[in-house]
């Protein structure tokens, strides 16, 4: 079993890698047979090809993800809340997102669903 | 389909309930075959009457709930972190959760699963 500390420095690689850009960081992070739902209620990517298919293409837009708060963690499940702040054109937008993802014996992520949410500042304090 | 508004109050009123003890009020959120899994792992309480006997001896313990960052809904799901204070005998305990709601289209919560950590806020800053 993964401590709770490799479990939360996984966290804050996959923000940081996300950052980056880095889909290679991010797919060191996932099990051999990922499945993630981002955002939550999409369809499934299933397998490392989806899964690096999907980063992929997140990345081709710069962003900023920043924790909020703690990483909390309970038997494999980790959540954590995150800022992400994109350019896109001229604007800055700034959404949130909580991020679960179930870890296995090995630390590696084997599912991730992401409820993002681009109205989670609209007059909500971001601290 | 319920509003984002109506979502993020649902998850105020259900801080608010449970730092009253007011298991009513919790119970006022839920449909009328709600899973609740808390902590995430142990075994899924199903319908409610199991589910208001697990609220009615959580909240045997006072504890505050404060919500840190913003709700994130997407879809018919809604995450959120909060802090969680209680006083057992004269020590004074802070730890947090993350719970994710999915609700129906009434804006009742079908399902809860929480991610509490009485770890999390060991050497982490708490806001």
């Amino acid at each position: 079993m993964a401590s709770r500390q490799d479990i939360v420095a996984a966290c804050d690689r996959y923000l940081e890698a996300l950052s980056q850009g880095d889909v290679d960081g991010i797919m060191a992070l996932y099990a051999e047979q990922p499945t993630v739902e981002d955002p939550v209620g999409s369809p499934e990517k299933l397998g490392r090809a989806a899964v690096r298919e999907f980063y992929e293409g997140a990345v081709t837009i710069p962003l900023k993800a920043t924790r909020l708060g703690p990483v909390t963690v309970a038997a494999d499940r980790a959540a954590f809340l995150f800022r992400i702040d994109v350019t896109v054109g001229d604007q800055q937008i700034a959404l949130a997102s909580t991020d679960v993802m179930t870890f296995d014996e090995q630390g590696k992520v084997v599912a991730m669903v992401a409820i993002p949410d681009a109205d989670a500042f609209d007059g909500e304090p971001t601290s």
